[in-house]
């Protein structure tokens, strides 16, 4: 098997090219980012993990800025390089400002820091956060 | 060494009883939670972790439910059942609906699925996202 | 303590040099890579990891294309990148086709999302799995 | 809000109970486990989360009990205890002998530990591994 | 499969019980604690793992009480809760103190901070670490 | 929003250089490296840091180079390429010898795998080490 290359619309096949055109018709972009064009290498990995990203994401109980961050959160938790620089840009575009990234970076930090803390004291849930 | 055990307010010394009492007020609550009561054994962690976590969840440019939304979206993803518990406690406290909760675990999942994705593919940085 | 550098097999003592020419005639390759040739700066570690990793990854009740699966599911699990470029060209070799890597993507990105669930929800194990 | 509670068939809505049947259908079991119940507080995720889960655990380049070992040596490597409870019984269900369990255990654990070695050396990765 | 489940001295083979008995008189113990009872399930794991633990936490380089503190390290970092408890008693066996138990948990807690904070922020290695 | 860039003294703000001179003054070096310069973009998660590290990194009951393993094998099991690359070099500043480095790899790394060994049988804490 060689190294999984990317796919571009041009040699996509017709059910990869639909969800590119969804991609791009819904973020208005001229062209879809490098995760897709990988995961379209496994056409039900493709629609599958649009088709539900789109559910997740979309405006809900919680509004789409929020989301961005928390996604963003998850992806610096995970030290995920891709998808930090894919969501800041995500979340920038969603309207987050330097501010706002500066102080998600210092939550996501001391929630790191502090998730340790409760690890390594082997601390009991409270009888009252059980009910 | 003996398990660290919890240190409550009337056995606490000076310095500890400060951090409780101004954790009690900040939050009004009758007692501290197990987190502090904690790490009260080392007195110097004790005082840092609550002037940074103060400091870091006020209200700035992210509310504080946003902040407690993140909080334990990192708790989650790093698996610490403490800090999921209580967590969950703050951000309901904070005004979290089950509806949000429920987003929010599902933007969770699915940040940690795509981050999998996004490393197994091997995905390079799209140049625009490096600007 | 400079930084490690790969030791060749040139400049290799004789123990590191043995070790070297086990991995060579076990895999069939003219040289060992990257990975032998750092921790080689350790030359119990080298030792121990060979011997460990040649027991451990040998035909038994799994065969090895499976073995070299699940190492690349952990190596993707925990976004380290040499390991996953090592062990994807490793289970290429062992036999797997891209259909195969698409659908051990599919799986390990669904593994890493429900597992998040079911921290987050803080679901008790059922009885019946306890037994 | 409260503490999310299991959903069970008798209390669940219709869209919930649907999804309880299908599960309980295909897999020939009298009542769903209790990582259905949780995440049935929110009906999308339920839903999804089983459509996702059907297509990606079914029969294709890969067999049912491989990727119940790789949904496994993810769970352990996440140390998601539901999961590796839950995991291990569909695993056993789908065949694997104790034998196979021990030799999943040894390669999950020397990948978690050659993971590390990697990282900690810096190792660059092999021009071969990036064709 | 059944759970795994422990094996007593009284009823293990020659050959677990030879791993037993050179941990009971390594360490000076009348009987061999939990995680060694439970991996004995695969023989070849308990021999390599002990065999590996043997040389790995010998008096080196760093003394044992230094390599007893870097394994509580990871642990906590890991989240691994049998391993902290074991390792908080081993740690403790070969001298640690409460109070580097305490600013034990301090850098552990830090140093999980800064790395979410170097990955957040996408901060490149300076040059200078790269010699 | 821009990707975050590294502010250099000439243009930072007062706040943010009198840090950077307190860290070249506690260190003797002659400038601060990419870490602070990035997350100088938020001058108070700046001067948290440097004082919390200073503050967690000062000597006590354990010795500097001692908490410099430590934030290393952290580093390390979090894969984080940056940390590691600083916290090798911070660590040999401090002392660290080949040989020391070489047995913390190989202790981080016994670490990951025994953990997951412990999690994946699902090891009971022993009633000794709960007391």
């Amino acid at each position: 098997m060689p190294k999984p290359a990317p796919i571009d619309h041009a040699d996509a096949s017709d059910a990869v090219k639909a969800v590119y055109d969804e991609i791009k018709q819904a973020r208005n972009v001229p062209d879809v980012n490098n995760f897709w064009k990988y995961i379209a290498n496994d056409e039900r990995t493709l629609r599958r993990t649009w088709d539900s990203l789109r559910e997740v994401m979309a405006p809900g109980a919680l509004d789409p800025l929020v989301k961005e961050l928390v996604y963003l959160a998850v992806s610096v938790t995970n030290n995920c390089d891709y998808c930090i620089a894919s969501h800041s840009a995500a979340a920038a575009k969603a309207g987050m400002t330097p501010a706002q990234f500066g102080e998600l970076m210092a939550v996501v930090g001391m929630a790191n820091e502090t998730n340790r803390l409760a690890a390594g004291y082997r601390i009991p849930v409270d009888p009252a956060f059980d009910r």
